[in-house]
Parts: C-alpha cells; sequence; structure tokens
C-alpha cells in the first residue's frame, strides 16, 4: 500500500506528465521530446535511496521497471535502455527507464546535460502516453 | 548459479579490478579514482536488458545492488548513491553503483563523460579493495 502523506515532488511534477499509479510507483512521462523517457517514484516517503526501500518494496520496485522497461522497449522499439537511480539534484528516489535509440541526441552518451530539451507537439504526446498506459496495463 | 560458459567483458575487465563474486554478480571496482565506483555484472551469458533476466534473477540483483550500496555507502559515507545499467557502449549487463559526495570531480552532474579518469595509488586501491571486501562479505 503506498503511504497516504506522499506526495511528489515538485521538481519532478514540473518536469513531467503523470502516466498512472502501479502498486510502488507513481509513473511519469518527462517532458523532453528527446528521448521516450519513464520515471518511476515509488510512493514512500522520505524515500531517497533504493537501500531505503525493505525488500519487499525493492523486489516490487523491480519488477515495475521491468514492466515498464519491457513495455517502452517493446512500444519504441529502442535499442537500449537507461535504467537509473542518481538524485544528485532531487533527493525524492526515483528511477529513469529511457528508450536510446543509435540516431538519438545523445548518441552513445548518457543523456544528462548533453542536448537542449526538445518540447512535445501535444498530439504527439497525447499519443505516447496513450499507448504507454495501453502497454503497461494503467486505465 | 552462475552460468559455466560466461565470460566478461573485456572492456569492463580493462578498466576495472576484480572484487569478488556473489551468487549472481561478479562485483568490480572501478580504476577511475575520482569516485569510489563498484560495477555489478550479473554472470548470466547474454545478458543486455535487466529484463533479459529472470524474475528471480532480478531479485538477486537488487538484492545485491543493495549489499554493495549500503556497504560502500557506509565506508565512504558519501552524499548519495548514483545506481545505473546504461549500457550505450559495452553491451554486457552491468550495473554502476556509485558513491557521490558535494565536492567529488562531477558535482550536482552524472559522472559520465565529465572528468578526465584519475589513478588509485596502488596502495589506496588496495585499502579500498580490502575495505570493501570485508564489508561485503567477500573473503
Amino acid at each position: 500500500m503506498p503511504d497516504p502523506e506522499w506526495s511528489l515532488d515538485p521538481r519532478l511534477a514540473q518536469d513531467t506528465v503523470e502516466l498512472g499509479d502501479l502498486p510502488l510507483n507513481r509513473v511519469l512521462v518527462s517532458r523532453d521530446a528527446n528521448y521516450p523517457w519513464l520515471i518511476l517514484v515509488p510512493r514512500r516517503v522520505g524515500a531517497v535511496e533504493i537501500i531505503d526501500l525493505s525488500a519487499a518494496d525493492q523486489t516490487l520496485l523491480i519488477g515495475e521497471m521491468s514492466l515498464t522497461g519491457r513495455a517502452l522497449k517493446a512500444l519504441t522499439r529502442c535499442d537500449k535502455l537507461n535504467i537509473a537511480a542518481l538524485g544528485n539534484t532531487v533527493r525524492q528516489l526515483h528511477v529513469h527507464v529511457i528508450a536510446r535509440s543509435p540516431g538519438d541526441a545523445a548518441g552513445t552518451r548518457p543523456v544528462w546535460n548533453v542536448a537542449p530539451v526538445r518540447r512535445y507537439d501535444e498530439a504527439e504526446l497525447a499519443r505516447f502516453l496513450a499507448a504507454m498506459r495501453e502497454r503497461i496495463g494503467l486505465t
């Protein structure tokens, strides 16, 4: 069960659109259209590190990383997933699940601090959200 | 049980020193002394993505990420862990577990493509290896 007093960090909220809730995580989509990019945020008050989660929650977390990663890979037919929990600026525990392709804005580099943010066209974002919700099973 | 025919990618071998084996992962230490930096490599032939692992192996993986992350944090008293499975250049599945501190070479940025590699002094590396082995319980 999610912590009832949990709330999303405002900087994460600002940079993303909400996709829906899985048993552990709120699932977000980054507003940066350079990369198909999900962010999973465990709904646990005060969690900063993966090691702050209980063993049961850690198992849930990697299960939801896999569920969303598989859906993202199937939808985008990407070459590689990048999965990362960094948190150097936003402390609230969050896990990036990013679809990478050879021709994308960062090439073989990690995506952070590389290319300027590209804004989604509204219709493009709506299509991506709908397709991701269907594949993940978020209604 | 590890796959008997598994072997470590030569580029990972070149950039690291071996710490030891946990039930799933070979545990490596990066030769870049800018950051206390472990790399976990699941001993599974052909694994590129976390989603290539079975559910049981995924649970093992996050358990070993936590075990090594906890040990690294306790030893270094770092401010934050960075945990990431990227694989944009080396395809063999590997997970970075990196200790970050405010004064380090990358500041608030992710570590990749930021600072030139700093070589360990041999005695400093030997001390780090011994201390990590003791904390992780690798003999």
